[in-house]
């Protein structure tokens, strides 16, 4: 790779003659390691050029590096970073720049150090990851999605996707999901009712900060989803957590003045436990009674293996109530970051604004690739692919967990990607994943989900969804065995 | 395409008989134009399992349903949508749902009615398109960016691509802008300093988010980017617009009490003012004076044709007082989506954990195609394509807007893709945008880019980033013909 003429520009504020700071340019962009061994420089004449300096100049300054061995000359074909050049650093050994900035007076907002916790990136370098919300490549139809997106890149569609959509979505994919996603949860609705999203988290965020202000009160689940604790943090409101039981959100328990009630009635998050459509109507009344509003988070829903989903919350809704949350993350692969809200044209009108001023619209290459891949039935055929394996994988943990006295706490009525354990009374599933990750085995320990102290060390996750069928016996073993070590 | 089993679905608070609702379950499915005309059903006898009746009532269902001519049988190969079936009507026709909600109430905060005008998403329609911000289609390099997708698409990079990156960059992308495209800007960072954003839009919200807070002061240029204020408004400090010259932000102007100064010195929004060495320094100073911090918004630094652009802001500040903002998508296409913030770490840090609370990161394979793109220096030939390319059609434009008599009142010292025009006093440029849009002309008027009552009516900007050179001559001609007659 050559270096291009523009990489190289003259420190105004260094002190010295012309050339030596043309030498010095040259010399620490070597040193950094921005120009690498047997990279071509630009010509005399060129550098000269672009830096309006005469070619004399530039000629001497490059003389001088070629003498000190930080380049070679080539005869005719120019000047190249040399071979024997001095080693650059390691660009994260480098020092940081230094920095004059009381940052604690500076930064206005905090957002770390919230609920979620750090993931572990490097996931996939376990054995036995049983790791929530990622998922195995090798279920995924990489085929018909690399030739989805190759059909979004042909030059039909090409203008029409790069252009700055504003503050507007891909239609086509709108079109998808108002015929073909929403009939499957029961929901019908008008294109002015939908937003693309920027995956679930994106949408709960947007809704987040329509509905709620500082002294509003919203009710969530107990256990519940870190990242919207996060989420529902910044907009100041009073949070109030509900205890859930193996039938989610108790309806009765959601307090007094509240305005927003925040559930999962598909898969408890993280629970998986599935609202009884029962309860589901007489959650719909509470709200009612309240004048409060819903926002459900439907995820997970197409891994229904055991029994067919529940109708969404949102197709039991007359009053505009429900705002209903999707994902095409979790069934495609969570690095794709497509979502969507559904809910009332006003309250879209406001999500749609305030997404425009917060990034504008999802990228449009990735809307139509996924519009494709869903309208040509590869979604369909990929989901039903995936639950027959999660079907099976399941099976394999149950009887895996039941062989070694494992304790499930919760499970899906629908079938899900996860199981929700409990370990011994005073057994802390914290230590129990840090001895576990220094035997190959990835879980996710539970008390990071509830929301107040003190919260129970006990529980854990365990997915299926990342890890093969044939690890999980295994995986069980050495978590059954790490938990008779600290009993 | 077939129509899922899973499409269909029993409203639980339906009346009559099963028979009857299923035949009006697929009935409605065909009225609402979900199921097409010649979509295969599902047989009966998957049907009747997906719903739990007896195959029976299905077949019952299906043969009122052909009696109807809603569907047509096949012999042994199944049932199908008629091709007599009613039409269904057209989506945007059906009415909207009923609502009981007192939205006005039930919203919290309104993002809607901001200072961002509607832009005409037809603007490809129109012959004579001076409209800013999108690109043509003509100038990209369409096939090594299908190329770069289909290598990040391959089996290697899918796995990492498409995991969930939690609150991370693709690695790859921060090593390029590290190592090549922040030196040409004479910045040298650290990946720590760094966070790849949803467009400069994303960036410049995250960084607004961050530092501003109620109470807080933060200086503006005036005019400026419309939709920066629109982020400024919902961080609710104190936003102080400052009257820029042709040299941009003046220093001095700079309100004691500034916290924050937004500024864009290397084109300025909207008039294209580049700002001169000495300013960027006094402007340094003054901050340094106030302990401010800067954004430095650094957009199209890449269209410099007519002289190398000047060093940012951020490559002068020894202090960690400057954060830049840089973007893809002017360069590459705004449907992109993908743009960086640098700055020290403290600030980055809670930048990051905002971007993973707001959207989590930007979606993979956008951030490995264009790694690809840029290391493999198809950015730079097309930098310099576009460049060449721009430089042509400023000299068409300066030519026709000297021929009508025109006023330019700004223009950049590098490039850029557009004039800042003046109209002769008393015709205002809305008005005149009105009338050009009816003679197959879009220009973009300018109020809208001053923050106060009352605004100058007679700015306007025209680009030439979207408009062939062959059209340029007729389209002046025509915005002259109309300034002519409005007179």
């Amino acid at each position: 790779m050559a270096v291009p003429v523009d990489a190289l520009m003259l420190d105004p504020t260094a002190q010295g003659t012309l050339q030596s700071r043309i030498q010095q340019m040259v010399a620490q962009g070597i040193l950094s390691g921005r120009f690498r061994r047997g990279e071509k420089l630009p010509s005399s004449r060129k550098l000269a050029a672009h830096l309006g300096v005469s070619r004399i100049t530039v000629t001497l300054a490059y003389n001088e590096l070629l003498a000190n061995d930080y380049l070679t000359s080539r005869g005719r074909s120019g000047y190249f970073v040399s071979e024997n050049a001095p080693d650059p650093p390691a660009f994260a050994d480098r020092e940081a720049a230094p920095d004059r900035i009381d940052w604690d007076r500076a930064i206005g907002q905090r957002f770390t150090g919230g609920a979620s916790p750090a993931k572990p990136l490097d996931w996939q370098s376990y054995t036995y990851s049983f790791i929530y919300g990622q998922t195995d490549p090798t279920l995924f139809d990489h085929t018909n999605w690399r030739q989805c997106a190759m059909q979004a890149l042909g030059v039909r569609n090409f203008a029409a996707m790069t252009a700055d959509y504003y503050d507007r979505d891909d239609p086509e994919l709108v079109q998808f999901v108002l015929r073909h996603t929403l009939p499957r949860r029961g929901i019908m609705a008008q294109p002015e009712q939908v937003l693309i999203t920027l995956g679930a988290q994106n949408a709960l965020w947007l809704a987040a900060q329509v509905l709620l202000t500082p002294g509003r009160r919203a009710a969530i689940e107990d256990p519940s989803y870190f990242a919207l604790r996060d989420i529902l943090r910044q907009t100041r409101a009073d949070v109030v957590p509900v205890p859930v039981d193996a039938g989610g959100l108790p309806p009765d328990l959601i307090p007094d003045d509240t305005q927003v009630v925040f559930v999962t009635p598909s898969h408890h998050c993280p629970t998986s436990a599935t609202m009884p459509l029962d309860r589901r109507r007489a959650l719909l009344e509470r709200a009612g009674a309240l004048d409060a509003l819903i926002v459900e988070d439907d995820y997970e829903f197409e891994m229904a293996f055991l029994h067919p989903p529940a109708p969404a919350l949102k197709s039991l809704d007359d009053e505009g109530r429900v705002i209903h949350v999707g994902s095409f993350s979790k069934s495609l692969f969570p690095g794709l970051r497509l979502g969507y809200l559904v809910g009332s044209a006003r309250f879209i009108d406001e999500a749609r604004a305030l997404r425009a001023s917060v990034l504008r619209h999802p990228p449009g290459l990735i809307q139509r690739t996924a519009a494709q891949f869903l309208s040509l039935g590869h979604y369909d055929a990929l989901i039903r692919r995936m639950a027959r394996e999660y079907d099976a994988r399941r099976r394999v943990m149950e009887a895996a967990i039941a062989e070694h006295g494992l304790t499930i706490a919760g499970t899906a009525a629908h079938g899900g990607s996860s199981f929700w354990m409990r370990a011994p009374d005073g057994v802390d599933a914290e230590v129990l994943a840090r001895d576990l990750a220094r035997r190959d085995v990835l879980i996710e320990p539970g008390a990071t989900f509830f929301a107040e102290a003190p919260r129970p060390i006990e529980f854990y996750r365990i997915a299926y969804s990342s890890i093969p069928a044939d690890r999980i016996p295994e995986g069980i073993a050495r978590i059954a065995q790490a938990i008779a070590a600290r009993q």
